[in-house]
């Protein structure tokens, strides 16, 4: 029986290139994997996947009775449904310790870095396997994606260790220019509808029994959102109805700017204001110097609820 | 400000060893660590320290405002009560996946093997940092008595391979035979209460909202209990009603017989039957095979609740 390796809701390239590099050492390793993903694959990882020729995983979001390794979550909100009827072997994590369970001990390699291809380089090392040319590539992409270029608070120096050595391998001499023409696709926000935005990087976060959902938008020119807020405002509001959710925030985020625009619809707005220590001014303001959602809003918000 | 390094409540020789060790490898690190314990040194443990002379840790029950590592335990059931107010930078561990959250991202090196000090001596060897004789000593005892001289079915080929290159290091060459005077001493059990004795390796474990406490005795001769049983009885049913216990276990486990008599003093004593498709005589059962409470018995038991 194979076991599925596959990452959160929603996935980003993280989530998409981590389940792909994870099998492909695991099975290296002697098991038998599948990389899947829970949901579409988004604009900037089609980008990754064809540059480098792989295909994306298989749609599969249903894992009752199955194995399974779980990389770059470990929050049931970002799981299958039916994730309590999987038995988990293993985790490969960047985020903090969520709310998954196991019966059974288990493989964990979480590290506070940047982001999870870092990790997965870490255990390719640690096993002496060798990494083929185009997933280096592959890995190299979703580290500069997740740290913004190494501009991201989360970004270490695990993470332009293993980007370096990874470029390397890739045979990719510039690749800060590669990350920024893979920001620049990224930052196509005109091909698609309001909510698709919204949902394009988009997370579930249970807060004291509150279901707060969190979207971010990570692109080189904030004014491509100049006429679209009224929209993105109106498909926030959806969202909120829909899921039973207590707050929709979204983030868009200026990577040459480094900070963000931060959107709210919440219930209780003065608990997000609190947070941060802001005043919303049409239910939106300016945060300076914020580019990560997961270590400069997600442990802030978790204070208030 | 220091980080505190410690195991689980009750503590055993993995989680006494383990924050020795796990705090020399993250000092040799650069970081400032203090290996702390929440509970008494057994008997067991107090034989491995003075053999290779090294101190207990220091008695420290609260971290409200601390930074702390973990090791060998990742339950807010055998964690200090004020767990929610530290920082929990980082967990190593061989269990499962337990209650405990966290607002931000850490570090966790979690492996299903037999010994949390097999674990360390992974990240050892992952930092190429050298382990002094007498730590490795302790470390290979540490494995010796988790894996029951290799004798549990939780010991898993790292837990040999890390025994035998300890055992190298700390130029013992009859490990078996030190795990073996290891044993005898820990079956010494005339010296001790009844109460001392349930309490000497107890877990308790969070059930689906029912605590369940279960203790483990591993002996090299099970006739030491004969004349003994019934103030075990005695003693398993004060701290059932102390600790408003659901139910409470015994394991005295024979480690040359390779089984184990359970002893149940319990709410509903038929879950436990089916849990492990026994019938208990007089409240007592003999379960051939069984040495592992944490793969034998806990994950049977959660089924149940």
């Amino acid at each position: 029986m194979a076991t599925y390796i596959f990452g959160h809701t929603t996935p980003d390239s993280d989530s998409i290139v981590g389940a792909i590099s994870l099998s492909y050492l695991k099975n290296k390793l002697g098991e038998d994997t599948v990389p899947t993903r829970q949901g579409e694959v988004n604009p900037e990882t089609k980008w990754i996947l064809e540059k480098f020729g792989y295909e994306a995983p298989v749609l599969k979001t249903e894992y009752a009775g199955e194995n399974v390794y779980l990389i770059d979550f470990m929050e049931s909100s970002q799981s299958p449904k039916d994730i309590s009827e999987a038995t988990i072997l293993g985790i490969v994590d960047h985020h903090k310790l969520g709310d998954l369970k196991t019966n059974a001990p288990l493989e964990m390699w979480v590290r506070p870095v940047g982001c999870s291809n870092t990790i997965v380089k870490e255990m390719f090392d640690h096993y002496s396997i060798e990494i083929p040319k185009d997933l280096a590539g592959m890995m190299m992409c979703a580290i500069l994606s997740d740290t913004v270029i190494f501009k991201s608070p989360t970004c270490t120096k695990e993470d332009t260790k293993a980007c370096k050595e990874l470029a390397e391998i890739a045979g990719v001499e510039d690749y800060k220019a590669l990350g920024m023409e893979m920001f620049i696709v990224k930052s196509d926000v005109l091909s698609a509808t309001p909510r698709e935005l919204v949902l394009r990087d988009f997370k579930d976060f249970n807060m004291g029994g509150n279901t707060i959902g969190v979207g971010q938008l990570e692109v080189v020119d904030l004014n491509v959102f100049d006429n679209m807020k009224e929209d993105l405002f109106a498909a926030m509001k959806e969202l909120k109805a829909e899921g039973d959710r207590h707050s929709v925030l979204l983030l868009l985020t200026d990577i040459m700017q480094e900070g963000s625009q931060l959107l709210v619809i919440s219930d209780t707005t003065d608990k997000i204001e609190n947070a941060f220590d802001i005043s919303l001014e049409n239910d939106q303001t300016w945060l300076k110097g914020v580019m990560s959602r997961k270590k400069q809003i997600i442990p802030f918000l978790e204070k208030q609820f």
